[in-house]
């Protein structure tokens, strides 16, 4: 037999305590603000959304949370995921570097986004709630979500975006077959969807419309909450199992990281991969660790570290992150995922602290390397993931540059099966590149 | 921990050679005809379109064939499959049954295809083989092999059925985004797709037609051969792997099939878990084997045991095989790999002695059991995939019925993520079910 390319694990090594790093800061976290009052958020002001023990979660100072038995019946249907060595993309770079990716594209949403989506139907299901309501944009996060309340019985109610419900029709039937309502956003289900489409008849809608929507009918349904798939710290905590995993199956590979990348959105798949060298960064060693954002929607390059608003409405309470400002609406790129204004308020306090680099690539030079790929690792990633290649990509030229290995592990977080229109648009001469232009960045003015 | 639902191999577990049940047959096949000459088929008239070790396996009378460590490097980007308890879905059909399920959709391109396609490459680009061609439906099989044509440094032009290339744009766009070229058939590359043109411009094409222009291109190019996705005796040959692991992974559940079941097309995927139980049938134990065909296109149970072509224009060879004439157009059920005239003349001619039954099913059962499978299971199936669920449940049900146990083991053939417009239309209540009307079957005449 060859040198392994391919490391798995056995069910019985699958995580069954999700890591928190929130104990293990240096300095804490600034604390969410409730909008109105600017105190800090209690979490009574939570509770018409969330249930109580992911409040819990979002401010928890245990190291470890157990993942219950139920999670875990569904995390086994496809985890672990596996972790490769890409040998075919190493020769065809000609490079010194070992590049290893750890694939989240093996769960039946095609992403890692089901990692805290079966977690928080979980905690739902167990609070009473009949259902939970979202937003999505391209429909990576809906239909995770569709996909975990179809498996612990509750409804689900999809905003998605109204130019992504057309044009992206795929996702949506996806949550439709799953058994999800999906409705277009701005739609006539809200008094804030109405309110837009009163001004607006042809909106497009916008992930901020569609969580403005989402939040009010959870607030306004007693038997419904509201479902976040990214920027909260219960959902950086719930995708700690992928560097968990990673972990373990880098010492089955023999190696030790120089430096863990992941693609950067809202942050849930790079603190996925991330967090769990976190602790070794605060412990004194471990990797670099290299978030990969759109130069389209720069937030942790080209953002201000301030307190915002999640969403565009202003519905949301005022967190402390890397922002663009909540009114910024990125261009169209393909990476849709990416396309956030704000970032986890815990990975933006990283970031400060020096533990997480940033850098910004692309669509271009995405594509490019996600095509390379695909014709050596024979796995078609998503656009959001083909910034973590394009990274990882370039840590290779640079370690052939120096002429010295360098062990470069990172995170496809999923296939691009529904994104094949972006492939045949980028290999069709038909994209192109948007540069981020400086603005003045609007954050809400603070009382000091 | 739980009992286990999931049953994983090692990468030491895979198969490492391919089994051959030719030399284990009680009456020897009928040979493939030449058919200009009717006398049985030489290996030299078969070098035009194929490797001699290609030729050979067809023939081979090796009960093991190596399986050659550069497809074996290949394989391993996903082999072993998982195999599966499908605990939910019993406990939804209320069943003593015990059911489970080798899932074949974890494959780069999403379906066994490739276990065939990376060896048809290899063996091509030994030969000194510089392009392949091929015809594809709904893509499935033309984009494993542009993929393994993409591993192995061929170039791949892939004859894809017109209404398909138009309506199926995504298998289109991966194929492309693998390296391929894709034409729409009837084009205008071959005499026999303009003949085609010059008398219906606006042809949709078929199958058949599209047969003939990979075939007229493999045969007039030197450097170029053709590459076949079913029905051959080499491609249920290198499909076995999947029986293989699934006998492996059954020892581990530690559970004997009482029945195994398959979707039936042209045979590959039935071929490809059956086969090997086929060889303990053979020594006198062994399941029953169950091939699930469409009600709409019933080649096994409704179909003639003759010689008969394998296209519609009468280009290939004569085999022996159960079919519904070579004129027979399928109606446009949605699980396009199943819309085949004939069927593989090795598992036809264990249908006639017995070690082989066939049932068929109407597409709306197929649909409702597909659903019903991914709310509990997660995975959405591919309609071809639909029909093995299908059969699974019906087991299942009369398992309940007797109020005794049953062991099924079924393969899920690939996922459905390029098939969610078919599932859209079953839940819209737009599908409808096709009988097969029947009809005198013509096959061409022969001398006795």
């Amino acid at each position: 037999m060859p040198e392994p390319s391919k490391f798995l694990l056995t069910d019985s090594q699958i995580p069954s305590a999700w890591v928190n790093v929130l104990p293990s800061l240096p300095e804490p976290l600034d604390p969410p603000l409730n909008p109105q009052t600017r105190a800090p958020l209690t979490p009574q002001d939570l509770l018409p959304l969330f249930p109580m023990e992911l409040i819990e979660q979002e401010f928890c100072p245990k190291p470890l949370i157990d993942i219950p038995g139920e999670v875990m019946d569904v995390y086994r249907l496809w985890r672990a995921t596996p972790l490769y060595r890409a040998r075919r993309l190493e020769k065809a770079l000609d490079t010194p570097a070992h590049i290893y990716y750890k694939y989240e594209g093996t769960s039946p949403a095609g992403s890692h986004k089901p990692n805290t989506a079966v977690a928080q139907a979980y905690y739902n299901k167990r609070a009473g709630i009949r259902r939970l309501a979202t937003e999505t944009g391209a429909g990576q996060w809906g239909s995770a979500l569709a996909l975990a309340c179809q498996l612990f019985g509750l409804e689900c109610t999809v905003y998605m975006v109204r130019i992504s419900y057309d044009q992206k029709p795929y996702r949506r039937m996806m949550m439709h077959s799953w058994g999800a309502e999906v409705y277009p956003s701005p739609s006539d289900r809200t008094h804030s969807g109405r309110g837009v489409l009163a001004a607006t008849p042809d909106s497009l809608g916008s992930l901020g419309i569609a969580i403005s929507e989402a939040v009010e009918d959870a607030a306004t349904h007693a038997d419904t909450n509201y479902s976040l798939g990214s920027v909260l710290n219960h959902v950086m905590l719930h995708q700690t199992v992928i560097g968990q995993e990673a972990k373990l199956q880098m010492q089955q590979a023999g190696e030790e990281p120089d430096v863990v990348i992941g693609c950067f959105g809202g942050g849930s798949n790079f603190g996925g991969i991330a967090l769990p060298y976190v602790l070794d960064r605060l412990a004194g060693h471990g990797p670099r660790l290299l978030a990969a954002e759109p130069t389209a929607c720069p937030s942790l390059t080209k953002g201000k570290l301030a307190y915002d608003y999640g969403d565009t409405a202003k519905l949301t309470p005022l967190i402390k992150m890397y922002t663009l400002g909540h009114d910024f609406v990125p261009p169209g790129i393909h990476a849709g995922g990416l396309r956030y204004h704000g970032a986890s308020p815990l990975l933006s306090h990283l970031v400060r602290l020096g533990h997480i680099e940033a850098q910004a690539f692309p669509q271009l030079r995405c594509f490019q390397a996600a095509v390379q790929f695909a014709r050596h690792e024979a796995i078609l990633p998503a656009p959001e993931s083909s910034h973590a290649i394009c990274a990882a990509v370039e840590e290779a030229l640079a370690a052939r540059a120096e002429g010295r290995p360098r062990v470069i592990l990172f995170c496809l977080s999923g296939h691009g099966h529904f994104d094949l229109g972006s492939y045949e648009s980028y290999l069709g001469g038909k994209l192109q590149d948007y540069e981020y232009a400086p603005r003045e960045i609007e954050v809400p003015a603070m009382a000091d």
